[in-house]
């Protein structure tokens, strides 16, 4: 008799949101006062080996609960998967999930729930790099090309790239992955920051931590920017003088303008040598996106941190219309879809710059770049992952900084464990951080 | 003293699930089973006048609760709105929901969230109609253009529709409203059918219900295809057959296809003189639409029941890939976003087809095309609103037909109302019919 597979035993999910807005830590013009939050997920096992898959979306507070829900709607698909076969394909839950006929009418592929399915496919994979024992991005930067092949949906993106084009990529990208992977172990992959650059911050606080950062090692800041024009301006030149001529200044507008007016604000602001203008207006606007590259070179445009899914990628790169795509590792549909999206980038010669920040989203991404730089576009040239440094103590592998760079994780899985106490204390409305606010409240108003 | 003013008191919703999967109504080659469904919303108020507002968002099964804890997450923007100053403008509601800067994350403007906000956005234009004693098609054609353009948000489509298009637009179109009014009481706004064409039917089934949609005056009828080339020629050709060369035959693929699959399978059908393809590829594949476009003229291309916005609308129309607009009622933010949809579609000269079918959306859509008709395109030409004979039984106003013309409704509202004894009969799980379903289900397991 052939032993009982191991299987997923349960999906439990938890909301939790940290009380981030008090001091307008990730304020921007669209998002005054966000919660960071996570909708979170943990995949449990019969294994012996005790592991656990964690996964989650990031949203900013309201509405988390509606995300926690629609990672319980996916619970049926992996409650019971035999856990041998799910980590060495997960591919084929992504599809399941992407392609439950009545779930996909919600999207199809975007928003709510794909994010959920995101949240849920990430937790296979950091399972998949546990059990491995190694971290996620060697993981990926190890595997054979034509497994990662198998790994991407290639629906409605085969006009732009065939299995046949991903696996030349992949083969090509294996030439001198070896002495990359000891070059990335020595130096990390670089970041910037975009910790100075909140839009609720003083013009103090804003020159001490731009000074702070350059003194750090970060050859790139980011500004948020979009809300009034004279404080743009203001911040600019605050920003510019504090951090030299030789510092990159990204800036970002949080999708707040119409195509015309992203166009006459970014000239507004051309003066202050901007690297690149973040989210200029709706990502869902690719040809407004390409619009607006062509009226403000050479500052180059970036989106990505809200493109829905691969599809838009896709016509956002078909179009000529960023410079910089940003990825995110927990807005699309998980490891798979971003394999597909950077598979595209490569395919366009696109630089890929993550979105970062928010609730472990640094942990999460950066083992994306750091396969890419490995096994797929083979460089970091005019390549960097945003860099927060918020919320980190949450989790147990955090990111490791250095003169500028992320330290490649050494731990095995994905990097997305948070620490049990931060769950349990910032699990909203009843853990302990939120029982305690709502008492002290109730005490004020009395 | 000032009399207190009446209030918004609750914001009740319901999971609403019909077991459609078992008669194979509705399949297609991407949903084979769905159970049409409904998270349906109920507005409640203090006034003396006892109005309630209904709204719902369709979905087909599965994650109907997620649709649901969305719409929750509402609420608190809702409740105790002054009913007043809330059905005189429900666009300040609107542009507060879609503009809840947390909430916001979870899509932008897509997606569950997204499709929530129109739930009660629909919900309280039928309460402002119903308060105005008239049916919404006759409000949104009596009302003073400048008012209606109040209620559109113009943010990421101005550059292709701007304020003072739009009032130019709704002004032209006042003239000959009068006679247009008549002329739809007395012979409706045209319809075509897709109950004929249903992927699980059997041919006998397709040819007998094609000739029973002649034989009740429609000029168009619809067939499901995409999900194997020899069975769609087969059924194509009996369903030509059945209604001869006179009568448009459409394909709906259901975002089947890649760009390159939808271009040859188009092309295969072409024989049978199809009037348009529907959905080919993604919805979010503007530029896709594009290239079919161009590859399979004369055949028209059409789609839009899954666009998620009206960003993504404005961009079908500006790279030229469609031919037909279809809106949905029930799938963007609500009346007001449709409002910026057909003045898009008006700018562009493209006429707007309506999908509708599921639960409740013949009821829904007719009022935004006859609208239209009466006061802004002021033509039916080439203009059918889809219609499918199911489910209606559920409403306290539905649809009526006539001849194949919908025929232009007379009760004050949206026509959204469901029936009590429906709404407690099939809510999900505890409703009378899935508790005797799932009791007969246990006997026979039994």
């Amino acid at each position: 008799m052939s032993p009982t597979p191991r299987r997923v035993t349960a999906v439990d999910t938890y909301d939790i949101r940290f009380p981030t807005s008090r001091e307008l830590d990730g304020s921007d013009a669209m998002n005054p006062d966000p919660d960071y939050s996570a909708a979170y997920v943990v995949l449990r096992t019969d294994a012996e080996d005790g592991h656990e898959g964690h996964g989650f979306t990031f949203t900013i507070g309201r509405g988390n609960d509606v995300q926690v829900a629609a990672v319980q709607a996916l619970r049926a698909h992996v409650v019971g998967r035999p856990l041998d076969a799910l980590c060495a394909d997960p591919g084929t839950l992504h599809r399941d999930l992407i392609g439950d006929s009545q779930l996909r009418w919600l999207g199809p592929e975007k928003g709510v729930m794909h994010m959920a399915i995101g949240a849920v496919v990430n937790a296979v994979w950091d399972l998949a790099a546990k059990r491995a024992a190694t971290p996620l991005w060697k993981l990926l930067a190890d595997a054979d090309p034509a497994w990662l092949v198998s790994q991407v949906d290639f629906r409605y993106i085969a006009d732009a790239l065939t299995p046949e084009d991903a696996l030349a990529l992949l083969r090509a990208g294996r030439d001198g992955a070896a002495a990359r992977e000891a070059r990335l172990r020595a130096h990390g992959y670089p970041g910037y920051t975009t910790s100075p650059g909140w839009l609720g911050y003083s013009d103090e606080k804003l020159t001490r931590l731009a000074r702070q950062a350059v003194a750090d090692g970060f050859t790139q800041i980011k500004l948020k920017v979009g809300a009034d024009l004279a404080d743009d301006l203001r911040r600019c030149r605050v920003a510019r003088a504090a951090i030299g001529p030789g510092i990159r200044l990204a800036i970002d507008a949080n999708q707040r303008w119409n195509r015309d007016e992203a166009v006459r604000w970014t000239r507004a602001l051309a003066e202050f040598d901007p690297y690149w203008v973040e989210e200029p207006t709706s990502p869902d606007d690719v040809l407004a996106h390409a619009a607006i590259r062509d009226a403000v070179a050479p500052v180059k445009v970036a989106t990505g941190e809200h493109v829905q899914n691969r599809i838009v990628f896709k016509q956002l790169l078909q179009a000529g219309a960023v410079d910089v795509l940003q990825i995110d590792a927990a807005r699309v549909g998980g490891v798979n879809e971003n394999l597909a999206i950077l598979l595209l980038a490569a395919r366009f010669g696109v630089p890929v710059c993550p979105h970062a920040g928010g609730v472990g989203l640094c942990e999460l991404v950066q083992h994306l770049s750091m396969f890419d730089y490995v096994a797929l576009s083979g460089t970091t040239e005019d390549r960097v992952i945003e860099y927060v440094d918020h919320l980190h103590e949450h989790f147990t592998d955090p990111v490791r900084m250095r003169a500028g760079h992320y330290a490649a994780p050494t731990a095995p899985g994905f990097s997305a464990t948070m620490r049990a106490e931060s769950i349990a204390r910032f699990t909203y409305p009843d853990g302990a951080f939120w029982a305690a606010d709502r008492a002290q409240r109730k005490g004020a108003a009395a």
